[in-house]
């Protein structure tokens, strides 16, 4: 395929309560799961929300992994967008779907930017953040 | 549809150069498209990729819009993830169509978070960003 990007859509059902209620730990296991993934980290943001919930993304310079967690049906719905061939959403997803304990998950994935008649190969994005 | 989410994927094609090769006016488009969706804003995070590219998220008490644009493509990637009734996620597809000048366009919305067996209705996520 030539594509620009690939974006995994994460539904995450029954999750383990305190994995992600907490805007902490749920920051932390995001990042980590960047990291495993080898992403490149540019930026972090997460807030929580009163009663609950947390959202955050993690900006990568392959693109970004989203959540958005709603504790009061232990569910939380991921994304991660990636572009370039070096980086592996697929760990990324494994490695969420076991620390936030989901029991039920889905996963489709979405090519992003698709070129159907483009005969040259798509080429990475850069990967060096200027500001 | 008892979903707790809603997710427009938009693929832009064909943009125009200028409209989607600069941070501050890529980060001006997406907070007027976020404001435009009656969105409460909660962060913004922009940066500019070398040699091309933007990426962006708007975090909004609601979700969030992110953005990712390939300028050599003319090609911009926008998530737009909602959750309550009062956003109007198609108001700020359109504003972002045209802002960006996008000739070729495909929108796809999924529903994130459904209960199907659920027969309580779906309460909002609160809105009130307190970390």
């Amino acid at each position: 395929m030539n594509a620009l990007g690939r974006h995994l859509l994460l539904e995450l059902f029954d999750c383990d309560l305190d994995a992600i209620n907490n805007v902490e730990a749920v920051k932390e296991t995001l990042i980590e799961a960047a990291k495993r993934a080898q992403a490149t980290i540019v930026d972090v943001v997460f807030h929580e929300f009163n009663p609950f919930g947390v959202s955050g993304v993690v900006v990568i310079a392959e693109s970004h992994l989203s959540i958005h967690t709603w504790p009061e049906y232990r569910y939380a719905a991921v994304d991660i967008f990636s572009c370039g061939d070096a980086l592996q959403p697929e760990v990324a997803a494994c490695y969420l779907v076991e620390q936030f304990g989901a029991e039920r998950t889905s996963v489709v994935e979405m090519q992003r930017g698709m070129f159907l008649r483009r005969t040259t190969p798509i080429v990475d994005k850069a990967a060096v953040a200027v500001s």
